[in-house]
């Protein structure tokens, strides 16, 4: 029973640091981000972290994205999973802008990793290069289902579209971040997503 | 004349410092760039660091980002300054690919200081902002070119096509960069200049 209970608080004290360590990293990127900003910033001592982190700040920040991921998704629930009609692309298209626009975070956590991932890690590389992949599909599914369903014309290039579409999103975060405005974002991906309803006119 | 060469000497050491910056921060980050790894990678002291940057690491990394931004308008040279042909534009678009992947950078310099900036220097995300709108505003004068020339038609609104362009280019690289595999980068930019065709083709 005690035992059970110390368990169930080591879980929430290591996902605090996880959630802490990505507020930090989102803040001040993964080179600007060491172990002892972690531990001020979640009141964590030097052996705590490693007992929860034995690989230290590497194993610290591949865990970061598993989890940054996850709720990225979450936050495409349950739209990404349908995109089987224009309704459920927009509602998607809203809920992600609402996600980085109106959360106030003006940056993807996986695509901003992204960026410093390839020369610090390559298991971190390798985590995000599978996080980005595994969204790819999920739009590529969306746009097949699409083709399924008669809405776009049965000769689009489904990985094609949603490789612009997924790049429209990052690309757009990218100009809108730093002037911390919403356009860049909001008109690169209607732009990108006009190009399936190209798709889908022509057909 | 010997103070001639003296300045002119200054103005090498000063020149190299920021060019190792930059190399510095594409490999680790604005935050993971200190003035210590500075310091190590051009074998100066800290007093010489002062001297040519007395606002620390701030003015140099501003610095950086002001230079960083002029060589990467070098690279898209001529091109950019034409943009009223289709060829110019593949020609732009094949500088800027090399740029990017041939010269095995694998990021913007620019592009990936924006999604830093925003958080740590006003100042910085302000030089990064003008950039990207010079970036862009180039982009948009060569669709007004290419309607002036009958090639695009008039109704196209050239402001939204150039940001459309520019987001496919940075999210291209965000995708690319953890897979170091130059096709993401190319399919988006592609898809976004296909939107330019399309745009040609309806006129």
């Amino acid at each position: 029973m005690q035992e059970a209970n110390i368990t169930e608080r080591g879980r929430a004290t290591r996902q605090r640091i996880i959630e802490a360590t990505g507020r930090e990293i989102l803040a001040s990127g993964i080179g600007g981000t060491t172990l002892d900003t972690i531990r001020a910033a979640t009141l964590t001592s030097k052996s705590q972290l490693f007992h929860y982190f034995p690989g230290g700040k590497a194993e610290l920040v591949r865990e970061v994205a598993v989890w940054e991921a996850g709720e990225l998704l979450e936050a495409q629930k349950p739209h990404i999973d349908d995109l089987a009609s224009w309704e459920s692309w927009h509602a998607w298209r809203d809920a992600l802008v609402d996600y980085y626009i109106g959360l106030g975070r003006w940056a993807c956590p996986i695509g901003s990793m992204a960026t410093q991932a390839a020369m610090t890690d390559p298991e971190l590389a390798r985590i995000i290069t599978e996080s980005m992949t595994n969204w790819r599909a999920s739009l590529a599914a969306g746009v097949t289902r699409m083709q399924a369903a008669g809405k776009v014309q049965a000769g689009a290039a489904p990985q094609r579209i949603a490789v612009a579409i997924l790049a429209a999103l990052q690309g757009g975060l990218v100009l809108s971040q730093p002037e911390k405005a919403s356009w860049p974002l909001e008109a690169a991906i209607d732009s990108a997503l006009d190009v399936l309803h190209t798709a889908g006119q022509a057909g």
